[in-house]
């Protein structure tokens, strides 16, 4: 296996990375990216230049071929290793991003008659367009009391397939008609290479409501709309599970890459799952956070549980043989940034001298408590309405103290989505750190401190391609599992940072008033946040956030 | 009248100014400082050099004299009016800022044996090292029933004569017992220049709790120490109404202040209070707000009632024939100051730029409600281990939102306080506003929409030492008393700032937040921020704020 070779592809929200893998030990011997040409289509769409509505994110699907066309090739030209030693390719992508097709996979709005028609390109993860879609989808599985909500945490977001299926339908009922199919981007890539139609079972159980076998009953979704009940057919691809074999790459797909046509194409997979692969961290208990921007969580679980407010449990969408949980920090790195940026006088805009500055406090004496909801609360409250809120301001407060206190608050909200899944018979041994923010030491400690547990960091700065790499190993034959090849190929540095007991006992009286602040605005105690919310729509003479 | 002059001296924390008005019509026609040279003693006492414990501030009370000797001659000569057309002066002070002196007015702190005692010296008012004292007096107070207690909104601050005279007894006993006299600065500055001891019915009435005419009673002395019955006989100078004559000036201080002896010498008066006389604010009804660092309010009243956190209500205490109240914010451009200088990024670190841009917001837009307690909240909640807070924050908050915020905190705090007085039967209709801040024509408008009432502005950049020069007029017998004077002397621009009737009902919507706010965090909902504070301490190894 030595001289073998796989390549891992993670689609971002702005481009592609290739990254070349070596099937015995993982290393990373060449990569390249390409950044989409159409990046983000959200206030006018590209083929037309005519404006899109608020909230609206579309992407064009060529510019996911192209990432093949060019940062493939680039990174195998990069590692200097021959296109024959590679045996297979697996992607990763966002999600949920989705587009419709024709029978055969041709994007819509890749059609002459419809490519004027916003629909008919593919969905990104943030458009937030189909809110009012999701609510009615809520109150509606709520009012049925619908068996498979539970397993989302009580929410179907807007962002997933159901809520942007279901606007197609009611904005643009031709465009839903001539979709055979609605498929996720994950899938649609795979299939791009390899000529066959699958759906993995992350995105399908994740996204799709896919749940012990089958999606929502005909009857919720006539409840819905009537014209609803065929959606479920646009989806039926065959599930298949991570780390399987697709098919084989085509001679269209080799002359694309550059690669060996008929070497495995590896199921679809998505960037924050197959992350834990590239990690080490499929054990049950060890739950994945990548830090960036926001925070997504993963974990691997023994049964299935449900935890109000998580984002949703899989089977097997995150390994074969386990229930997968997600859930997530709409915003965290973010809100670092929006400090930095926006909130610091002068000499102070700075994460290294802020954080140098912070690091030097001892626990509590900056007298300060955040809620970090400056992007709304993902889990455990799922409302994008609340927001951020600083007590304990004095003359004497420093921006090192506002900056200390903001990173503290997002390590608070893990803590409680740690204490959530572990209420709900999900444990959490350890936290397992991937993303940009793992090159914060003093986050990272605070982290290990409020949680009072281990912090093990990824030993790649690539996590979700090495991830997909591997399962492009798994699919090739390489390896007999995912986890098997997961302890060859991944990577992780365990137990970097270790609790401090004292400094944890000082975070536990802190912890206990984040969560009264917590309860009381975010659980009824008092919705002043949303009706400052709706106060300043109302000023600003919008409809909505 | 029209060529004869007043002199209004107003003693301030960091100096002294003299002005001299035109009887006729208060024209301001020359005016001069003198600096304290001791300024504030908080870390060491000048005269040995020792240092002072914590929370400690002293004075030493030659540097009054020397705003006799120095600041009035100047300001004569600055004018130009011969020292023969003066027929009176008057002064106000700090308060309550306190001394122990002889039976003849000779401060302690000047005898040879004395100097070295700190407890011989001035008590300035922000002397804070009683507040053991005052938590004592309260409690004996509350338990046993006190029928003042109420007169001070339940709390008698630790700046006051008992909670100063009993740490002098405590912790300085032979001082104490040489202290035939315990005397307000205001009162002993007046004794300097007419050799008259009197008791201005303003500081024994806010500062002295005395009330109907009485002192504590000697049992309540006894339950807070047997050797404190003897107290009120230091304080029993005889009681002067604001704007009598307390006597003429004596030959030592016509030759001081180069002022014709024997002419008239007011009673003293306190600076926020003898303000209201300047503004043109002595009707019921009137409220002033004296705006800087902090705010006092003072409003006259024709009955008297209890407000739960007042300062105060005194007969005759702002003027006589009402009942002056007295109430506090503790940080009003304190925490406008902090924003810009530690919380404002580059480019925004002015108050003209943010309130510039703040002021194109319409109200409500930018989505954020604080509670203005960066410094404390004296008035309603006398808690000074509060703190601020900020909710509403997002991802797109920008700095003149976070500013707005901050100014209208000030103005719902304001409200509060409004509304308190109203409930207890003491209308506000008007708020006349002096003070370094009257110059924010935002900050104005902001509290004029907020309490929906029309906003007077002092027509004198120096409303203390007009109110004084005003009271000198009085004591001179060029009016018949205070009102009269005030109509003729004092100045203001009567309804500069009116509430526009969209902004006050959209501020409504805000306060209702505000108030649930400081409700839920102030009023024993949450006492995280007491905890906060508990914390805070703990973690600098501090046993108290």
């Amino acid at each position: 296996m030595s001289d073998r070779y796989v390549v891992g592809v993670d689609y971002g929200t702005l481009s592609g990375r290739a990254l070349v893998v070596r099937v015995s030990d993982g290393a990373e011997v060449g990569t390249a990216v390409h950044e989409y040409r159409h990046a983000v289509m959200d206030t006018v769409l590209a083929a037309t230049g005519a404006p899109l509505p608020p909230d609206w994110a579309l992407q064009d699907p060529d510019d996911y071929r192209e990432v093949l066309r060019h940062a493939v090739p680039a990174a195998l030209a990069d590692s200097g290793v021959p296109a024959e030693h590679v045996i297979g390719i697996g992607i990763d992508f966002t999600a949920c991003t989705v587009l419709p097709t024709l029978a055969d996979g041709t994007p819509l709005c890749e059609l002459p008659d419809l490519r004027e028609r916003p629909h008919a390109w593919v969905k990104l993860w943030k458009h937030h367009a189909a809110q009012p879609h999701a609510d009615r989808i809520n109150r509606v599985a709520a009012e049925r009391g619908e068996p498979w909500l539970g397993r989302y945490g009580g929410k179907i977001s807007a962002e997933w397939q159901y809520a942007k299926g279901l606007q197609l339908l009611e904005e643009d009922p031709a465009v839903y008609a001539r979709a055979e199919r609605f498929v996720e981007a994950a899938d649609w890539i795979v299939w791009q290479l390899c000529g066959v139609e699958t759906r993995n079972v992350c995105t399908a159980g994740y996204k799709g409501i896919f749940q012990d076998g089958a999606g929502p009953s005909a009857d919720y979704l006539s409840a819905l709309n009537p014209n609803f009940i065929g959606f479920p057919a646009k989806l039926d691809g065959p599930p298949a599970a991570l780390g399987e074999r697709a098919g084989s790459l085509t001679a269209q797909a080799a002359a694309w890459t550059g690669l060996p046509e008929g070497i495995a194409v590896a199921v679809g997979n998505v960037d924050a799952h197959v992350t834990a692969a590239a990690a080490q961290a499929l054990e049950p208990g060890r739950l994945v956070a990548i830090m960036g921007t926001s925070t997504c969580h993963v974990v691997n679980g023994t049964v299935p549980a449900e935890v109000a407010g998580m984002c949703g449990v899989v089977d097997g969408g995150i390994s074969a043989g386990a229930w997968g949980y997600e859930a997530g920090q709409s915003g965290v790195g973010d809100i670092f940034g929006w400090y930095v940026e926006h909130a610091a006088p002068a000499g102070y805009a700075s994460h290294e001298v802020l954080s140098q500055q912070a690091a030097a406090q001892p626990v509590g004496a900056h007298g300060l408590i955040a809620l970090d909801w400056w992007n709304g609360n993902r889990s455990l409250l799922v409302n994008h309405d609340l927001s951020g809120l600083i007590v304990g301001l004095t003359l004497a407060t420093r921006p090192p103290d506002v900056y200390r206190a903001l990173l503290e608050s997002t390590a608070y909200g893990t803590r409680m989505i740690i204490e959530a899944f572990a209420e709900a018979g999900v444990p959490v041994e350890e936290i397992v750190v991937a993303g940009g923010l793992t090159t914060n030491t003093l986050l990272m400690q605070i982290y290990a401190d409020v949680t009072n547990r281990p912090l093990s960091i990824i030993g790649s700065a690539q996590g979700p391609a090495l991830g997909s790499a591997i399962h492009a190993a798994v699919a090739a034959g390489a390896y007999p599992d995912v986890h098997k090849a997961s302890d060859a190929m991944g990577r992780v540095h365990r137990g970097v940072y270790q609790p401090d007991p004292e400094r944890a006992a000082a975070y536990d009286a802190l912890y206990a008033q984040y969560r009264l602040l917590h309860d009381h605005f975010g659980r009824g105690g008092d919705d002043v946040m949303l009706r400052l919310r709706a106060i300043r729509n109302a000023a600003r003479g919008e409809s909505h956030a």
